[in-house]
């Protein structure tokens, strides 16, 4: 079953909350060498077909519902 | 600057009721195909350095703090 992956990130310019509260954690933990962590959210679509039309469609559901474009990108890719 | 991505997914067998909610709400968007849908986190972090020593700390994090591997899987890799 094909499957294509919608990944939604907060934009650059946009504060990320979570992100920096996981980076703070890190140094807690014993961890060193992180500059920045952001976090976002992965969407795996199981779909009947994957074609050109199909990946429109994808894109669609992302711009409306898997995301809010004024503070988020997102990006769209088959995954084998 | 390396980029190191973690995702972070329910388990399969796990119940994911945000991807039954997103499922749930496409044909009412006018979408039609989707089988099933998956949701999870994706963390990008941004490192110093990007060695195999290093990415067996983001293995460390992965498990410890990024992810409960009770109910979740992860995957770690390079991103350009």
């Amino acid at each position: 079953m094909p499957k294509v992956v919608v990944d939604v990130m907060p934009k650059p310019e946009i504060l990320d909350p979570q992100g920096k509260a996981v980076l703070g954690a890190l140094p807690r933990l014993g961890f060193s060498g992180v500059t920045d962590v952001r976090q976002g959210k992965r969407f795996e679509l199981e779909l009947d077909t994957v074609d050109d039309a199909v990946l429109g469609e994808v894109e669609k559901m992302a711009e409306t519902l898997l995301s809010n474009p004024v503070i988020e990108n997102y990006t769209v890719r088959v995954e084998a």
